[in-house]
């Protein structure tokens, strides 16, 4: 039993505004359910996710005063009384999806809808609007319940924290991009479009170079973003720039289309060319048909909503989008959604990640920051710069 | 060489229209496109489809004059010169879609989209509007190309014949019914939902129950069809009648969802309940979505079109659709489009057949018409009878 | 709390002998391990099965007084305080491999190899020697680890009841055969060789029909096993009658190889035709390569063993085999072994059983004896007899 | 048509011997089967192979007057009038299993095992003994047959010469050892065992690490060739060194096993350690039921023969090895063996070639020598040379 009892965290406080304040500290329970599966981590590292700024920009409805994070990964200082593999000490990846290990879905490998976590609806998350309710992690401490299912043990402490810029990344992003690739077909040899340059777009491209692709293409329509793409072995479009997609495809790789197309953008994307600016939510799944050659895979890891409060027509509030998908039928597309089933990847990305063949945190460009720089993170990344804010709420992570 | 020189066939003659007519012999050649590779069939069975039928109701921009059919079982009357594991008498299953055999597609098992037989679009079929021009077979003789490839040989001719009626089906809508569930992720044990009880939707039933399925549910508004679709054992759901599709689902299967759907509807698919009568493209892809369990697949065998002349409004004439698409991604849903590629299939089906594990024919309740039977076949398959109506041209199809 | 605290079970007390005798009521925990996970089974039915034969007779390093039992449907009487999903009242089937549901193993969905169950090697299984020391089943009550990731609850008591005869397979040798199935490739249209029709061969047959095979071709030297195999639609070759088996195989398909193999004899093969009554392990996988068709699969649910020590010769005392690996190479078969992953098949197997797609227990020829007729049903199915023995402790299971 | 018609080719003259001898200039057509659709290849480049080596080393049935050669890179110089796809100039990789491209193997993709190209079993190759009896390709010029199913086109002859260190492995051995890791399951963050640093085994390391293995180790007695190993960044192992392999291994990676195992040896195996010397043809085998963890696959490209004249003792000879295959069954080992179906992989592995994410010529040392110098590279290859000579007939290969 730990003595420690006070903690802060980031707290969405309204439309546009997040806080760092005072924040209870974590007990092996929510509300009236006890998780005695559970352990209380040291949050090491905590991320600022694309998906975090849906809620921020009020494009949900979260309420006032829901503690932010979903990336995290934290030393155990507590453990539960039915945690079983787990001890005190240990430093651990938690996977941004909460499952129980002991459902349906989970006993598949589908650990994103678990059906055990959230009494709305199939899978849960922290600090997360509608998905259950679990207090978020941009903070100093939080609870992680089925913690001997859940948590990704390092093997080793040290390494763990000389590697944590990287390791910090299996959280979510790292295995959201890489199952974006996976769910469309992206293997060795494969030409690749990854539509969007954020965190999850260049996630994305790393993972399909390591899945053996042999050209990866990102379009964006962020300058810094794709120079950051490039820096990497990237081959990139800017959306802004004149000319028809296929051109530009058949510029880079002397073919019109791609194998495998990853849509790491989702419901907020913007219509390119002359319109761009406006909100246009199908405009990626549409380009997705158009630039993917017949028999070809779409992975979608970039989120679509069921409804959307603050969008621009009656449609798409309801989540309905207007796709051309008789062009997807006429080339025997299929389409993959949905959250990443992190547990399926983290271990294998995270051997990826000891023994140097990827470098994730490069290709992201991540930057440590303090739990008191989150609010400025939060602005900043809104702001576009490439960039992937890691908070180190105890200054844990070395320079 | 055959001495045969007379050929008649059914043609379309503009909207609501089919005559059959004297058409020519076929050659083995299309256009000034040399066909070596080629056989001349004489029909043994060729079936009237669902998807002539946009053609026919003047949805598709198909000319007159185009001879109709691409569901055909025949023998073979000549062999071009490069032909080499075939031989004039064999009585072969030919899979609608062509393919050439020798592209990336071919290859990889993707006949339905075969990069060598349509300068167009990857894809080809018989007697099909846009499908790369190839001569129907809903006559007295056809030409198949790249035959070797192509055809399926049955092992004995006079088992085939005795047979025919449920061979007949492997050209196409066992197949492909059958691929709607294999996408949709059919197996053992699993609670299947069929939209759509037409030929293509009893075809798929059959199939999931062959794929071991544990409860197959059929919904469609036609009585008969539904009636037919419980003679071989499925539940059905009517959908003219009242009530929520979860309800009627959880009182056969004791769950408000099922494991896997089958969209055998397509575009040309109308509301349910108080708006029925009325097209709604979407309506099926909505439902599947909020029908089918998390982490579910959906196979979608119906036709979507990329463009659609008679379509109620302007964006369903360019093909775009108002999907609810956030629902999908919610639940982790997959996609799966696309003409089936029958080669995949037709073989282990035959097997099915030929040992008596199947009965196909009177799943889809089979009617044999002679080809002078087939203008009258196509106004009562339009107007809804729950039959697959299979033209014998020269009368070779046992009573 | 439950205030029973008597026990009786089948025990192993040396070579060619079981006795029932008292033995502890079960608690929750294995030696010194806590087990607050777990539950206690008040035991509805309980099967002896071919492996404990191999105890039995004297083949494996078992000691005297070992519990026998890894078949097991129970009806909970008391749950650990760490269970969560279950309850008690529930009636649930247990799989035979006992799994932690939290390892790397276990999250791969690979519960017979379980790295946290039995200090010795991967995977564990209740009442079998080296498999962990958990205690058998065939006794009054027992306790299950794990229970809310081991078990399979029911979902109506009284129907489960109703249909005990069947769902009790799904402890074993349902999934035991049909994995043996689906690592051979079987599929709708296979045509299929099971060698051995005991009651996992029998299962593998039946389980390959519900998996849309064909034909499912049952080889044996017991013409009352090949008679069980007929009774449900397999046909069957008696391996003391002379001639080859591509003859006899070809007889009935009309072609000299079939598409899949099963093995479900295991290391206690014999010899047939003229040597038969001798041992020779390595007959049916050499059989396998013989008469399976290049690029088919081979599974082998059958046990091959680390150690023999009552072999007939040192070779394979040590567990080695003389196998013409050569002729499965020149056909690029690939061998699939070990224990069945229970869990992976159990749920959508007893949908099938609940929905009347399957009549297991039929097939395998079920009889339902007391637990006192045990030691005879023991002797009974070591003498050959084709069926396939049920405990029923308690007198649940209705005549 | 063209007008050359001299051609020398290297020619197997008995047990140890090989020459450069005049041959035939090569027909469309084998024997009294006419090859229409085949075309005439000036070769390019061509390579010899370890298997090879087998014939002549007096291991096989082979007669003296064979014509060498399976690994072949050429430019078409003649078409046969049916080939439809390719033209006189194109450059082409030539897969060295023959295949139809029409028969049931070919349509699933297993070309190595086509029914239609050997009268004596299924699956053909160049220049082999019991392989068809296809004229060879280590010379001038040689006859493919179904060049259009076979053959890969590469997209720009210029960048092909170019690139045809690299291409040329396309034929064999690339996809070859790609396959060996593709069947042991090897994917990102796999620990990967090579037996054998040979040049199959050299390209199975280098695509381990395409397809993003965290970690490879090489095992071999030939300190020359696990340099190269070493040389691309793999770790290796010496045989000849005492100590345990699974302390090696636990040294490496901190674990005892490996998640994957690669046999690239075959029949001709040693034993290591105290015996090494001694052929052991069943040694790698348990080798990897020993160093593969519990649910591992082993993948199986070394060559395994049904019948070895030249084995040391009579069981070997007949094709059968002493296997642990209990210790296998005991941690749910698969076994894939067979040929490479080269077609399945060329296509992705010459993108990966042709966009500089794979240095394959590198990793596996490639030699280029001229005809003339190919009895010199058979005996430095026998020789243990870490190098794979690729013949150059016509000096087109740059320096």
């Amino acid at each position: 039993m730990c003595a420690i009892h006070g903690n802060r965290g980031v707290v969405y406080t309204g439309p546009g505004k997040v806080e760092v304040q005072s924040i209870a500290f974590p007990e092996l329970s929510l509300g009236n359910r006890a998780c005695h599966h559970g352990v209380i981590l040291k949050v090491v590292s905590t991320n600022i996710c694309g998906s975090d700024q849906h809620m921020v920009r009020g494009r949900t409805t979260a309420p006032s005063g829901l503690v932010l994070g979903h990336e995290i990964t934290g030393q155990i200082i507590e453990c539960g009384r039915d945690v079983e593999f787990l001890k005190v000490g240990d430093i651990v990846s938690v996977p941004f999806n909460i499952a129980c290990g002991r459902c349906r879905n989970c006993k598949e490998g589908k650990t994103g809808i678990c059906l055990n976590v959230n009494p709305a609806r199939p899978g849960a998350a922290y600090g997360y609007v509608d998905m259950g309710g679990w207090v978020g992690g941009q903070s100093e401490y939080v609870m992680v319940p089925y913690a001997d299912f859940n948590l990704l043990k390092f093997p080793d402490p040290n390494q763990a924290l000389e590697k944590i810029r990287d390791l910090t990344l299996l959280s979510d992003i790292f295995p959201t991009g890489f199952h974006g690739c996976v769910t469309a077909g992206v293997g060795p040899g494969s030409t690749v479009y990854i539509a969007g340059a954020g965190p999850v777009g260049l996630a994305a491209a790393a993972s399909a170079q390591l899945l053996g692709a042999a050209c990866v293409i990102v379009g964006d329509m962020n300058p810094d973003r794709l120079a950051q793409a490039r820096s990497f072995g990237c081959e990139t479009i800017d959306l802004r720039e004149d000319g028809s997609m296929e051109d530009k495809i058949e510029a880079i790789l002397g073919e019109r289309e791609v194998d495998a197309f990853v849509d790491c953008v989702g419901f907020e994307a913007h219509a390119c060319g002359c319109n761009h600016g406006k909100e246009a939510p199908a405009t990626v799944l549409n380009s997705a048909m158009q630039l993917t050659r017949a028999g070809g895979q779409i992975g979608i890891p970039g989120l679509y909503v069921t409804e959307d409060p603050g969008a621009a027509d009656e449609a798409a509030k309801q989540g309905a989008l207007s796709m051309r998908f008789g062009l997807g039928w006429a080339k025997s597309h299929s389409f993959h959604t949905g959250q990443c089933p992190v547990m399926k990847y983290h271990r294998p990305l995270m051997q990826a990640i000891l023994f140097d063949k990827v470098q994730i945190a490069k290709a992201v460009n991540v930057q440590v920051i303090s739990l008191d720089q989150a609010v400025q993170g939060y602005a900043d990344f809104d702001g576009g710069v490439a960039k992937k804010f890691v908070i180190d709420p105890h200054g844990m992570v070395a320079a």
